[in-house]
């Protein structure tokens, strides 16, 4: 890294993630976009020699498209990563990249972490036990309440969709087990917390857990034990806070479809959802590659895009960077570096 | 019931459903659509006085495209339905029009059943104890291995959007404890017989249980300990099958979205979803109005709306009718009765 650093730009720092997926090219795809502003500092932490390899096999396939890593700012680690797929060293790697980028983040106030995809099996053949990225940003951070949130703004109509989960990277048999009243809460004040940058009085949606939102108790019992009243107390000590739950999950998620798509359409700031695929299954299919995952309840940003290492489609040159680029964006919004957008 | 329903037309049988929702409604609203064909008999199975109530309610709110129940086939029933809202009455009714609708159809060889929405916890009420009507179906029919799949035509491509459920209404906990290889097998075997109506070679896809479909183990045991197993072997005895999966269920309807919106996008025959949710968040998400309830496995073609039964907006006009209108086309359409769609 060298003495640049130190001058009074915005800082965005990526951390390159699994380098035998798709992370170093979307990377390198997405910093040359013209959605992406000039006037910002990139800290690429990862392996310069790596990110040189994937940009010369990527301009031998014809494309043209790229930044160029000689002319990046990058806090170079190198790791003896030269297997390919689920490897213990690509997992040793990325994890070691990740932590050095919230090293660096956590140096510059105002700063923001975009981090790329990175493999949990591989993590933990490398002996690193966390169930994601987010668990060690929480970790390295010394915070306990932190929320997994994915958002997308719409490209018709403007509006920011966002969807927080209340469980994240569990076996969906240990989801009832986990969910409590107190969760609930923990993340419902985090997602006001979160809305409340840039609306005074959010309309919140909370979906059920079970088909119908339980129907009464004839499809289970937890909406009707605690859930509903969960989010009773909770309103009644937030009454600025539109709060609509718990509803059917299978239903909830419809006027997000149409607020997406129709200008004239109901808004809502966000929905909670109770774990990882009911949230995210409307999230992507509604937004696809628009979505960007974001760690709320950190002293920093952090955005990262919403989907997976791609091995199968790594080094083939036709990984899509569009949410690469839209996590970069979504970072320099939630900066409040607005100004720095010069497009959309 | 008068002399006309003996002759030659295709006969649809309409029961409908809870009467203090929005069924009545729809019915009369749908079958005034220029979208339905005239050379149908349809047999409503209801209440004449309450039909005829709840027609002269919404010409009172100036509505004017509605069936008169005078000019229908109507199978009186009448029961003392006199309260409003979740009430054992309504349960008791709407379960006696579906039964006695499911003996009419029985009764005409190539006829369907359309079915409005009913209130489980209003049958449960009534004495009833049915998870819902496709139980109800599969008892009277005699069969067990019935499938619940929702389907979809968009109006955009043509193509048809097809998902079936492994599980369909119980609590989430008890999913994956009712989740076996042979359940799995029993659903892709009527899958494949349903999509060979109308394709040869289909391609299915099958989600995953757990996020990232368990990611090996990282997220869950159930796709690694079993699932993965039960697909290879089922595949095994179909090879005409394209089969693909468990795949990771938050990008699983990815393709369904684009295949929807886009001409040229790739198509699937269909995916089988693990449980109602998980199943019925995309489909609803992707084909707002236009998806359809149909239960595959029994002797005839039984359809409905994907809604539920709309207390809220009941009595107010302004219910939607396009589900029902779907429903009655599907019907249609399954009974190789398409020639008689004029429109669409």
């Amino acid at each position: 890294m060298n003495s640049q650093n130190t001058n009074n730009k915005f800082k965005l720092v990526l951390s390159v993630g699994d380098e035998s997926g798709i992370g170093p090219e979307i990377i390198l795809k997405a910093l040359c976009s013209d959605e992406i502003p000039k006037n910002i500092e990139f800290i690429v932490v990862g392996s310069k020699k790596n990110l040189q390899n994937t940009y010369n096999h990527l301009r031998s396939l014809g494309l043209k498209k790229l930044a160029n890593p000689k002319n990046l700012t990058i806090y170079d680690l190198e790791f003896n990563s030269t297997e390919s797929g689920y490897k213990s060293s690509y997992g040793n790697s990325s994890f070691h990249y990740l932590t050095k980028a919230i090293e660096i983040v956590k140096q510059y106030p105002d700063s923001a972490l975009v981090t790329g995809p990175i493999c949990k099996k591989s993590w933990s053949q490398a002996g690193h036990d966390f169930a994601g990225q987010t668990e060690v940003l929480a970790k390295l951070c010394g915070v306990k309440n932190v929320g997994m949130l994915f958002t997308a703004k719409s490209p018709i109509t403007g509006w920011r969709f966002n969807t927080l989960l209340t469980t994240t990277h569990i076996a969906l048999c240990e989801v009832p087990k986990i969910l409590t009243k107190e969760l609930i809460h923990s993340k419902l004040d985090l997602f006001k917390e979160f809305c409340r940058t840039y609306i005074d009085t959010p309309t919140l949606k909370v979906a059920g857990l079970n088909p119908h939102a339980g129907e009464e108790g004839i499809l289970g019992n937890e909406e009707k034990d605690w859930l509903n009243d969960a989010l009773i107390t909770w309103n009644e000590k937030n009454k600025d806070i539109k709060l609509l739950g718990p509803l059917s999950p299978d239903s909830c998620w419809n006027s997000s479809a149409k607020a997406w798509r129709e200008k004239d359409a109901e808004k809502h700031d966000g929905i909670l959802a109770m774990y990882h695929d009911q949230g995210l299954i409307p999230m992507k299919v509604i937004a696809l590659n628009y979505s960007v995952n974001t760690t709320i309840g950190l002293p920093f940003i952090r955005t990262s895009p919403d989907h997976g290492t791609g091995f199968d489609i790594a080094g083939k040159g036709i990984a899509q960077s569009q949410s690469m680029i839209e996590a970069i964006k979504a970072a320099i919004e939630m900066t409040n570096n607005s100004r720095l957008l010069n497009t959309h």
